[in-house]
């Protein structure tokens, strides 16, 4: 089981001590080596290329068509603070693009604005989550975008801007940074479901089984639900501030567009919440179906003793050796003994029909 | 069991990656065909006929008379999209529509406002909820209703129109938006009765029974009140933004009345929110009934026991083989011993009618 | 059980798809007939008259002195709509007068106030709440109140205007209202009194005994609770925006009164929901009760029978019909069998002592 | 055990019908005289003395130095109201006073401050704990505190206002009323502290016992925290309110001070919701504890049960009479007998060793 | 256990009755004695020494160049009371620097600020949480701060000052106060790291264990983590009202570094938050697997009894001593007898394997 938060604390407590902005790189995973690429486009123009050296990237810092450089692979320290330092980022905001443990989150700078998410995925199993940060940093007329492994998600995205016809064509970086943020949220939708099937089979297994293992599963659920939350509900924060900034960066345009994202993010969230409150009644179901199961248990056990420990007193009583028990020398004495045992039995079967516990 | 969440999930995730505004259905149930029906009327005029194409809406886009237009069926695109065009809707807005999976929400437009809404209703049996959407599109002169499927929910308000007496000729179509709205929020009153029965069901049966069929129902209740509190809820949000609102579209008259509507809601949304606790509480009166009958079952088994155990041990020790065991030679041992064996159950039932457990 | 709810629910249904402000009643209880008692005063002037019709009311709705007109049963809706007629009343105000069911709420017309409570009483055994609708609408120089049922909850009042030197003939109408309010508030202390000693004797009960009835009458006084609640919390608000109210309704002598009127709605909203929660802990005190016993009933069934089950095993070895079985013929076997079974009886005994368990 | 809330109900219902302002003393405690004591001091002169009548406090309402005047007993209500006619205060002022079962407030008048709260201390066992009513009102230059005893509280102030060397000498009677809340604030650590020891003790216990008692105490002490709480959390917002207070009454100087208080207060009712807490989770514990003796219990009725049974079972087959039972016959029978239910017996011990059951 | 909450009553107590501003230390540990060091330092210029007497201090509170004072141990108060002096401290701050059980609070005075923090880390074993009190005053251009103990913490900041290229160099106080800050929030990762250790662990032990003990960590987890919730959740205000605080005190430069300080402290009290919600669960966990152990218990306890009572029962039978009893004459009654005993078992066997109870 992967502790997140464990990770977390520790990638933090490296850098205990060390002054603000020093620039180190915080968490595990890491792609083999950083690629920036770079498509360039605008209304009638789209070149798109692998730029090898953050250098190269010096001309779109300041040209006037629109920009998007993309770079997957956060591990070589250097070459992200040599984009920072060709796009003027501070360096508080370098750091941030480094630590991939952030929590999502918008920051307003005078040149840029820097958005921070995670991207949750499902693994290839479908069984558990996986979460990338992904980081933006929108300027003038360029978008950076920072990923920490190659992944396929804004691939839909790259097609469409190689098609001139395409609405993304007709607008600047911000329309952009929706359109990727939007492909982000969408994604959200699969790991929704993904809960909601999971807390659907768990609550029914808690209806009809009463095994431990309901217990460990929901354990499990319950922890990547929470992981998933905490994607989930501050970016609800970070749009609202996208939408309400009067900065320059974001055109009305676009704003109109990101309250669409706002309504779908509001839909996973109340989602996220509902998969919580049925995950907490799962518990209760499991717990109400083991005292059911005992109950029946209980019921066996009394149903038994009660009809066998009274009658084995009888057969104890004839058993014994006195030599004056009349009833031993009776010549019916042994059917009449069966007679009464059946008389019994019976008396006590229709007593726990009538109770309800056969 | 209909698993609603799941089912808009997969509905967005066709979704995801089209550029926004790209006009797809999302929603399971069809109408045959899309029908747009027309009611044209003001003080001293009234007009209804169905319309065959998008194109006849023409002229009532822009008629002085109020042009009420209800369109039924949501799955022909591309009809849809033409009355869009017709009234210059928005194209997020027209994809709105066509998402059957909105939450309840109120937008306003430069030219028009949007309200979409759930209808609630009981299935024929009456023993679980259906939801549909609506949506309202308000224009200076003319309404938009859009519907999944053809009801009979607003027939009292067409007889009405055609009534040249009614009040709603008076007035124009943010007063027949009202109307429309009051009639969905009216229909929730049956269903909030309904859950309001199912609970106090629930909760009688609770109190009598530990039947574990309860917890299966009381799951399945718990899960159509948080379907319909879902519908509830954003609706207050709705109206009060109506309310307030403060373009040309709802005129101070319309606005005393949707506070009356404010309160139905209000009403209905606390009554759910009771019907929520209701049933929480359900769960605890099943356990604590559960609990209450293992009692019962551990008394029955431990006075049995705790009777005949012992004397099944005294009629053992009688029933040994020793040479000498002097009290198997007395006379009137047998007598004695029943005797033994009468004196302690009693005393043994003395003491378990003391402790209340007989 | 009387299901408040449900009847509400059903009310407003038989409205459903009427136009608003058709009036009806909406309630089950009525009174015989409805009487209009006039009470007409001011500093130097008392007079108090049955008023045959609404006719005669219109001379009171425009003169100078302050009149009080207090209308008794709802069912005779013609009477009710004249009645509003002579004041100028709204017709959404009358259909909120004539329907029982209303949340407590005020509203501001231009030309008077409209504020709606509830009063809530004990029944004549004292064992459960009624509860009764009384609105009251504020003009200029005149009161009208209009009750379901003929009470005595106003004769207090009444008394004390017929006294020339009572404060109530020095002020307007506005004052008279704050009384009626204050009276209807002050009988809350009573029905707030009746559910502190009905949780105070549920808690004492549930320490003791584990009967099931606890949680019936739990379940009862809970929902009991919640009516009271209902009718209780919306009165804060009704009261704060009377104070607060700018209108020239309430002057700012009345609203120094009023402000100790909403100090004591606020102690006994507070008692409410320390009620409630002295109640929600109720089932866990029973719940800890019935596993406090059943743990003593296993105790008993487990000492009996952990004693009595060896020694059973003892004496079958005995009973055994082995032909050499050495101990039988032994000249104090008998005896030396006894020894032991006091043996292990009386180390029984010490180790459940030991254990706490006897 | 002490139902304040029916007490003061029932004060309050005395009321009922009564119009405002009567003045009448609700409460239930009396000191045996009302005593006015008087401290009459400024930065160079002090003096003290008993006021035998309320008439003697004629001059001090309009003297130029700081008059603190302590009326000790309320039950006197003509002379509360004849000190109130003196000093111009309310009439609605006065019936607080008057009425010990006020929750903490303030109140703003035209010429003075009306503030109240409860002095709550442990009684002399130190096992719960008691609640006085002291209010103030503060006026230009005179304070009056009523006291429901004639406490020790003060005697403290009392002192240090004697020697002229006290800050108390420089400050007028705002500056004084800051130091008497701050020594009614004070005594609430004592009562913090019993609190702690006693909630701590609790779990303690809940820990290591399963008796019910700890329920009995449990209960007990949650209703004593909720009359504290109920005292203590009101004053945060009338120290606020205080604070804040725009009128001459408070000085800039007491304001500083004031906002210790605050912190105080503060820190009392955060430590009243950590003690909630804690004993919330009492009842957990116990349940879990008196689980876990369930547990321990049914293991060793199992045990002992699963050993002996199937041994009984096996001696009761030598036990029968059939006439050809060949094992009966063989010579080494009997102690192959023994050798058998050693063997099971043995290997029942080390299969419930296993399974960690003993 | 130590119980700090009862000490910090006792601190308080301590001081009932003595007027505000009454120096006394009020904290149970004590360092040796009171040491006073001071760093004195500028763009180009760097001291550093211990200072004999606080009447050393005077220069600096007045020199240009930035000094931190930093004082360990509080018992000598007229030491820190001299300090107090030196800087023109208000009298109720260096109270509230001598009081060690304060509230994490800011402060702003006219000269100067007032920051009162917890530091918290792990004792030795780590095991357990240890807190200090770390108070800062910040001037014009100089800057206080009160230990209770000499630490390492601050070891790396002395290091940095020491290097002339350092950052801190370039900055007046207020980044130093930053600074210091951080390294104290930074800390709060270790503990942060201890809990998300300690409740991961409790989880898996209350997965797979039943034992008490559980319980009794589970407790002693939850207590120690409330004491670090309490350090931490008043900071954020402390950094909020920083960051706001329009005073001259804080620079512009050193508001963007607070504001990542305030996300760390964020990212920690989410943490904190997570964790409790964790421990919460852990009990019902326990419950659970308690539930599931009884289950087993009485499924092996009921499966043994229903298979050997009835068993036994029927052996007694043919233990009895009728005269007449045909079968135990038969030449194969025996070996009949176990056939049918032995087709019983099996019968039993598969009854409960089919209940799944084996």
């Amino acid at each position: 089981m992967e502790n997140n938060e464990e990770q977390l604390s520790q990638a933090i407590s490296k850098k205990v001590g060390l002054p603000p902005g020093t620039l180190i790189h915080v968490g595990s995973k890491k792609s083999e080596h950083v690629s920036i690429e770079l498509v360039d486009y605008s209304k009638d123009h789209y070149q798109s290329k692998i730029l090898p050296t953050p250098e190269d990237c010096t001309e779109h810092a300041t040209s006037k068509s629109t920009s998007w450089i993309n770079i997957c692979g956060l591990h070589q320290v250097d070459k992200i603070a040599a984009i920072g330092q060709k796009f003027g980022l501070h360096h508080l905001l370098v750091e941030d693009v480094l630590n991939t443990k952030q929590r999502p989150k918008l920051e307003v700078f005078e040149d840029h604005l820097f958005v921070t998410l995670k991207m949750i995925g499902l693994n290839k199993k479908g069984k558990s989550i996986i979460s990338e940060q992904i980081s933006f940093v929108l300027g003038d007329t360029w978008l950076l975008s920072f990923q920490e492994i190659k992944g396929d998600l804004f691939d839909g995205i790259r097609e469409r801007l190689k098609n001139s016809g395409s609405q993304l064509r007709d607008f600047g970086p911000d329309y952009l940074l929706y359109r990727l943020i939007d492909t982000v949220v969408d994604n959200y939708y699969h790991v929704s479901e993904y809960f909601s099937d999971a807390s659907e089979k768990l609550e029914d297994r808690a209806l009809r089984e009463t095994e431990r293992e309901i217990v460990l599963e929901l354990q499990h659920t319950k922890r990547s639900l929470l992981k998933f939350r905490k994607a989930v509900v501050p970016i609800r924060e970070v749009i609202t501030r996208l939408q309400r900034d009067e900065s320059k960066f974001i055109t009305d345009h676009t704003r109109r567009y990101l309250h669409d994202v706002y309504d779908h993010i509001l839909h996973v969230s109340e989602s996220v919440e509902a998969q919580r409150e049925v995950l907490s009644t799962v518990v209760d179901l499991h717990m109400s179906g083991v005292s059911n199961k005992m109950n029946k248990i209980m019921q066996v056990l009394t149903v038994i003793s009660s009809i066998f420990i009274p009658l084995t007193f009888l057969a104890g009583i004839y058993g014994m050796n006195f030599e004056h028990i009349p009833e031993l020398k009776w010549e019916y004495g042994y059917p009449t003994f069966w007679g009464a045992i059946i008389v019994i039995f019976i008396g006590m079967l229709i007593y726990f029909k009538r109770r309800k516990w056969l």
